[in-house]
């Protein structure tokens, strides 16, 4: 999905919500069964249930991966299963030297069908250009991220003055283009989005964070929105784990139809639709 | 494995060698075939030729991701074909925030068996703490590693003069031990090794680079050997395809015998057998 394309999904959707599946057996329905089988379940349900109110889905390999073989045959079908007009990201978090990001890009780009996958920047240029320059497949790679640990390194300061959060952006954006490279920034530190806008207007922002994790929805909007929206805001555990019950599904929808409502609202407030 | 049965190994094999199994199916023997079950068979050769002489395998996940389903069975099949006596190490770089680090530690501990996993620090000490604390399982962490792109981020100063990737060390040093901790160091940056000793004596270092890449064994031994050797050096490409022909394994036993002989009068030399 090209760039132009996602903008008027979520002018069409009147939505910038990507949601986020991370299903953990622990807190699967009962009546679903808590195998690879159920997780397939849930989230087909999920998907049933959300797919006209958001623009993005970020299934977390961690889940699948958990279960071994049957893990990524469950994740492999619920990738069929995404309508088109939804972009799909594969939430990896890989990154590696140049010859293994190349395996991983057809992994994830060929093999699994995705249409973005996260990335660690970690080891530079040569473990992140493997994923660009394909036209409507995005490295979305980390910048800041909505965790405790992000002060340990990310929010460090270099020599010279600018965090290391900072310092990725401004050299990674060199790689690619607004149109292969997408940045996650997390919404518990929003009022950051402000400096990281001033390094990467155009690209889009994946912004974990909203929902259990405390951010704000209305203040990512104020510090990171550009003219074209340019953010995609993922809600994982508020929404997925809505209701517990056999209601799962209904209250997963009646969530993300909330957040939709505020988006809509922050969306015409800035003159976007 | 512990790190004192690890020890035992090295001393027992007069081998310090992790074999590094990245079987691009490009390069695999053509009467192998070049699917899942290719893989599978070409890796399995290699095993049964090598075992004697090296105390690590690594197969890189991107390798048999890139096969789906089929190619994490055909993982699962070979690690189970590793013997004991072997330290298994999933070369994955995961790292992601606490609860999904737990997963990921679930599927690689548990699944699928590994005692260990490398790991990129970048999103700091929530996204490696779930890998920690277990008898016998490693957190193996990127400091600094042999690409090119290592100059982008991991040597860059920070504000008081140290490297990231000493800050790397330094601080992940805290969250762990030398018995639940390892750290990827590169032999493309030899001269470095004696700065990563200064930070972690005790550690583990994992060393990529010798061989293909171009490292020296005798130089990472002076710069980075420690009283109980200390160091896993790994070569993947220099083994795997000495031969593209039918007699692979045998020319994979055949480099590996190079470099254990290799090995031993380094460990010989330093006084450790």
């Amino acid at each position: 999905m090209t760039r132009q394309q996602l903008s008027d999904q979520i002018k069409a959707k009147r939505s910038f919500l990507c949601i986020g599946l991370d299903p953990d057996p622990a807190k699967l329905p009962a009546h679903l069964g808590r195998d690879a089988e159920g997780v397939y379940r849930f989230c087909s349900q999920i998907l049933e249930a959300t797919h006209h109110l958001c623009v993005a889905y970020k299934p977390n390999l961690a889940f699948f991966e958990a279960f071994g073989p049957a893990g990524i045959e469950a994740l492999a079908r619920l990738r069929a299963q995404m309508p088109h007009g939804v972009l799909t990201i594969a939430d990896a978090k890989r990154g590696d030297i140049g010859n293994t990001s190349a395996m991983y890009a057809r992994a994830f780009y060929d093999t699994m069908g995705f249409d973005a996958i996260t990335l660690s920047p970690y080891m530079g240029k040569d473990s992140i250009s493997p994923f660009l320059g394909m036209e409507g497949k995005w490295a979305v790679i980390l910048a800041l991220t909505s965790n405790p640990g992000a002060d340990d390194f990310e929010t460090q300061k270099l020599a010279g003055g600018e965090a290391l959060y900072e310092r990725v952006l401004r050299t990674s954006a060199t790689w690619g283009t607004p149109d292969d490279t997408m940045y996650v920034v997390g919404a518990t530190r929003a009022e950051m989005l402000g400096s990281v806008r001033a390094i990467v207007p155009h690209h889009f922002l994946l912004v974990p964070g909203v929902g259990a994790q405390g951010g704000s929805l209305a203040d990512v909007a104020r510090h990171g929105m550009n003219a074209q929206c340019g953010l995609l805001v993922n809600a994982s555990r508020s929404i997925i784990y809505a209701s517990a019950g056999p209601d799962f599904a209904h209250a997963a929808r009646a969530e993300a139809e909330r957040m939709q409502a505020e988006m809509e609202q922050l969306l015409v407030g800035h003159g976007i639709v």
